[in-house]
């Protein structure tokens, strides 16, 4: 163990999401002009004098601003997935945010040293302008009128929010999944601005697969009656029904077949035999996704959902910037990258983050790569804080 | 080679579904009888004096009794999955039956030699009594007060059937997936009745993630409003929108991440460039899944979907019949048995029948064991008949 690794840790305390306007619309992917953008975030840790030590952490699908430290309104707690739902449950009554774990006094992101900022991506529902906002067109909530984003969309809103901090570069951006995409969008969009990029269980173009397992959560929205092509905002109808198989199928990709069996094996619920009942859940891994689809639906706006799988299906580094070449993509890439990936992660797998080391190491960047024997699936960035840990910080100490 | 791989193969040529009523009702496992109960079968070959040639062939989730040859009527061709529907929609418009490359003269199951009979499960939607057929109570279709139906009921069904053929004992039973269930159900509650078991792509027990993923097509089909807590018969709305997400998601689990890869890649869908749409397919493997969901739903019923999912994931060996141990509840049987698995099937992967191997060998059963490096996940046993037929057709000869 190094020095760094048993460095007393310590939480965040009290915090509040704030609210910033940016001063402009922004110009997005799709063409269209979106303002005005409000963006909700939080900052953990003291901005140096110099702004030099600004770490911007980038949430995944379902996330929020709220990555660390205990919200002052508990329930606005922050939105960790899959078995991470498990400790969430139990956090959740404290509002302890999403990365928690990985974010304060000592910790992975040392907010002894960092100013972390973290903020809702735009299109979401936590904060920043997403669909439920009013279209200052009509007055009322965009709806499935908001236009399509795209995860440099995202970063523009996050490059633009912070120039009105006044911080100009990043001393590192990091995220996991979607987070992990926007990281590495930061460093192909503004190789100048980054120095260092922390990308984990992430890829540069989501497999097939997984656009498919995307597909089939926004189908199971969007075929919800309740949905009402996107406009059910003030209607007291949302598409629950759909949100809720939407969140059971993002479960399942998020953890593995071994800790699903694990964790439930063939258990049944209550009961020592099946109940030959059509409707009900009888396995407890079937209560667990029951259980997990509710609580989803009562945080999370279902067209967010919508437009942010959108775009991480979207994601496509070699497509976006290289004209199919991932290396050509990433030649402009000016930071070192640190790249953690966890071995059975079957939705983002370690594979992604291995071609995309071999890609910055074919263009000479510095580039570490990780791969984390873990059993829990993609939910391991959310989970294996403590084995994350030293590695980050050993890589931001370089 | 061996002889019998290089023997021609040939057509069963047309066929016709017939259908047979057992003289009485069947006593479930849920405790209920049910009766009039029909069943929807199908024969190839001919019966020997001796009615000791006869190969009982079960279907899997969405199959019917249409196992092979040209039916009379192509609308009623059988139900091929997964890329094996690719096939399937070339074969047919020629009314082709889902296993039509095992059965025949000289193939796998050799319509020569054996008489081979196939019939359309318990709870079907394809001749045999299900939750669309009439109640005779209230002389309007069960919907969801068809009883709950187990693996067993539906080897019982079939037994009952065979009884009223006159035939009393099967040279071989077969099957893929739940087919295989069935078959390994047979050898295990009449042992005495069947001389050979081939299990293909099968399990003892569905694990965890896949009782999820039936949990999951489940609820997308209980979500939708149109499915009316299961009496949507007559009513002109049936829960086609959740019928189809349950297919898209049973879709993806039949098939491997590679194959997706290998197949479809990130490749848009007729269009250079991503095309900014919320709610549009763009990507070819988007568009493979709505056409595939709005294929199935013209031919499939929701309610027989929900009872056969249902019956799958109850299906365990060892707890029906073993008190927890597998190999105490395969030590009754005295069938030889033949074991198929698919390197890349992760929905009934090679454990599963690794697991059944070595409970049979550690009761000193007769069985083998074949594992098939094959690339297309769960739906090999519907796409790589020539692998398993020589496997097959030396097993049948031994």
């Amino acid at each position: 163990m190094t020095a760094t690794e048993q460095q007393p840790t310590g939480s965040i305390g009290e915090v509040e999401t704030r609210f910033l306007d940016l001063p402009g619309p922004l110009r997005l992917d799709c063409g269209r002009e979106l303002g005005p953008v409000r963006v909700a975030y939080e900052t953990y840790g003291e901005l140096s004098p110099e702004r030099d030590n600004v770490v911007l952490v980038c949430h995944a699908l379902s996330g929020d601003a709220h990555a660390a430290g205990i919200a002052v309104s508990p329930l606005e707690a922050g939105t960790r997935d899959g078995f991470a739902a498990e400790s969430r449950d139990g956090k959740r009554g404290r509002g302890l945010g999403w990365w928690d774990g990985m974010i304060g006094p000592g910790k992975a992101f040392d907010t002894d040293r960092f100013f972390v900022v973290c903020t809702n991506v735009l299109g979401g529902c936590r904060g920043t302008t997403g669909p439920s906002s009013a279209d200052p067109a009509t007055g009322r909530p965009y709806g499935s009128g908001f236009p399509v984003i795209t995860v440099a969309d995202m970063v523009r809103a996050q490059r633009a929010f912070l120039a009105e901090l006044g911080i100009e570069r990043l001393a590192a951006v990091a995220g996991g999944s979607l987070g992990g995409m926007q990281a590495l969008e930061w460093a192909v969009l503004y190789p100048e601005r980054v120095d260092a990029v922390v990308a984990i269980a992430s890829t540069h173009a989501l497999h097939p697969q997984g656009v498919a397992w995307n597909a089939i959560a926004r189908e199971a929205i969007m075929r919800d009656p309740a949905w009402q092509d996107g406009h059910y905002y003030g209607t007291g109808r949302e598409p629950e029904a759909g949100m809720g198989v939407a969140r059971m199928v993002g479960h399942i990709t998020y953890l593995s077949a071994p800790a699903l069996e694990d964790r439930f094996a063939r258990r049944l619920q209550d009961a020592p035999d099946i109940g030959y009942t059509l409707t009900e859940p009888e396995f407890e891994v079937e209560s667990y996704l029951r259980h997990q689809a509710a609580t989803f639906v009562r945080r999370f706006d279902a067209n967010t959902y919508l437009y942010t799988s959108r775009a991480l299906t979207y994601f496509d580094l070699a497509r976006q910037h290289g004209g199919g070449s991932l290396s050509r993509a990433l030649d402009a890439v000016a930071a070192r990258t640190l790249l953690i990936a966890f071995s059975s992660d079957w939705l983002y797998p370690p594979s992604a983050s291995e071609e995309i080391a071999a890609a910055l190491r074919a263009r000479g960047k510095t580039v570490e790569y990780h791969l984390i024997e873990a059993p829990y699936g993609h939910d391991c960035f959310l989970l294996e804080e403590p084995r994350q840990t030293p590695i980050v910080r050993r890589f931001l100490a370089a």
